[in-house]
């Protein structure tokens, strides 16, 4: 039966999943809880690269105080032997008397068989307890299980007049310090940071996480259909260091592709849709690279292209008190509705002051 | 010696006068408190067209219970015989003790001598109490008096991408109805709901405050340099029932002007600025007619020259969780920025979910 104490134990359990975000892909980042005799003997979470898994490192900080223990767990355990044996085989071998899982999980090879697993063994399992939280959290993972691709958030940081630099394209700053922290942040939360081709052109972003004391980056993935991006610029010149995914058209320029292969890019050629890239199968092929969770930052073509798909997931808009006029460059290309009706909706999740500007949080 | 109580004191003053703000001008919207022995004895706010004063209608409940106590008034007691005997008088006669003001009177006809009258007959005096949320509060009154120009509130109703409509105009509804009522609000807490010719003439609107339970009505203003609005729309229809004022260019057509004044309109010849009417004048004729607190819904283009001439005093965007792209009708018209640094910079007051939208207040 739940108690009061066990939805604190699975909010810490989450709250300890959520530190692996943007660096367990292909994995998702768990976290788990044991606690015996009404104290907590293990904390366990995803690490880097996604192992080991968060039930091991939580059961070696319990050690034989597992043995009759109650396991909070936001994610079900696996039962397959993957790049680690099986978790519920371990959770049983501890001696662990109960399970509770936020989510089942979705990947087709656990799937009810770890719960299974663990009931089989004369554990008490049980499953939902803060399971909305979970879907969130999780929601790459699950996306990329279930769907073949990565969950997206797309980052808008406009004026109030929804413009993201003036006509001649001046951008530095519309936002203030705190908002670009914020944006930090956020990269560092994602497995992937996502530019289109004319963003990487125009504002030579080296897209890294800094500032922040982060061991690692996320990957940069540039959604370019031709791969005329310069071969001179930030990009090019690290993408031996910090990974770079270049998404073209099968038509790009061989030679391009041989370049920017021998500069340290990734290249994943995708199908075309009319001029565009045809973003269903970049994402599937983001999917399928192991991305659960990428940031796109822009600029507005791409952003009207995810929009346009219907591949947002979350949207996330930053807004400074500015007014720049309607010559300046919209935050959104066009979408071609004819109707107002035919507009894509989100719902509200969240508002809040930053320094001198909003943030706003709207999911599907 | 200012206590805490005093300033709860203040603060229940400030509420009050608040009740009247959309309702006393051309008079400010004053609060008075007045308390005996612990004890509130009267309270008292301006009344509808500005008669009577917060301070008689305070006095007037305290009776003989206001010898010898405290005043807390928002502003300082008129000193001048205009359509009411002088405050600072009626204070006198009734005998109080102390008089706690927010802030001074910047009205040329009082500017301290109140005060002085009240000293002079022996009462405390003190000023300066919540002195930032009367000025906010009395914001049109004082603009008014020292620019000769109503406080203007500038509402943005748009999608997260800035827009307000699609491209074939189609704009309802992007808000949804609980920020369209808190719009309502909105209105009946100003002397006048104002917009562009172009909105006149698309929407049709009534400009009108529905389902508050109110029984006035906000002035409407319409800015049409050429007077080329509906004789046939709901404005005209509903001229003689609520105050319209329309702000024209001295070169509109004669017989139009005819017509307008005798739907009842009336009417404000203001200076052209190029092709279209100079705000400034306008503005000022608009204070000279007695307005304090004007709110401004657009259109786009009425909206940039507010902005292009420094007019916005207020800016409020509600944002609902809607993209509409590119193509779509932007919040705002051009401004003519060379350089971001030009851009106009508001400073964030506070922000809230309301719905399923976003409201934001940012200030001058």
């Amino acid at each position: 039966m739940t108690q009061a104490s066990d939805t604190r134990y699975m909010a810490l359990a989450l709250s300890l999943g959520r530190r692996g975000q943007g660096r367990t892909w292909p994995n998702p980042a768990v976290g788990c809880v044991i606690v015996s005799g009404g104290r907590i003997v293990g904390r366990g979470w995803t690490q880097q690269g996604g192992v080991p898994h968060a039930e091991p490192m939580a059961l070696a900080q319990a050690g034989s105080a597992a043995h009759g223990a109650d396991v909070f767990v936001t994610l079900e355990p696996c039962a397959h032997h993957g790049r680690t044996p099986p978790c519920a085989q371990a959770l049983i071998d501890a001696g662990v008397a109960r399970v509770v899982m936020a989510i089942p999980d979705s990947d087709p090879r656990v799937d009810g068989l770890g719960a299974q697993m663990l009931r089989d063994a004369g554990i008490v399992v049980e499953t939902g307890l803060l399971g909305d939280q979970a879907f969130a959290d999780h929601d790459g993972f699950l996306r990329r299980t279930v769907m073949g691709r990565p969950m997206v958030t797309l980052k808008l940081a406009s004026s109030v007049d929804g413009r993201i630099a003036t006509a001649s394209g001046e951008s530095q700053w519309i936002t203030g310090a705190q908002s670009r922290r914020m944006v930090h942040v956020m990269r560092a939360r994602h497995d992937a940071v996502m530019v289109g081709g004319g963003t990487a052109r125009h504002d030579d972003p080296s897209l890294t996480v800094r500032d922040m004391g982060v061991d690692y980056q996320p990957t940069r993935v540039v959604i370019s259909r031709r791969l005329d991006l310069p071969l001179m610029g930030t990009l090019a010149r690290t993408a031996k260091e910090t990974p770079l995914i270049l998404c073209h058209g099968k038509d790009a320029d061989k030679t391009l592709q041989r370049t920017w292969a021998d500069l340290g890019a990734t290249l994943l050629s995708c199908r075309a849709s009319g001029t565009q890239l045809d973003m269903d199968d970049a994402m599937a092929q983001l999917g399928g690279h192991g991305l659960t969770r990428v940031f796109c930052e822009g600029g507005s073509a791409l952003a009207a292209t995810l929009i346009e798909n219907d591949l947002v997931d979350r949207l996330i808009t930053f807004t400074a008190g500015m007014t720049i006029g309607a010559e300046g460059l919209p935050n959104m290309g066009a979408l071609g509705l004819a109707h107002l009706q035919e507009a894509r909706r989100f719902t509200l999740s969240g508002t809040q002051m930053i320094g001198p500007d909003t943030v706003t949080t709207w999911v599907r």
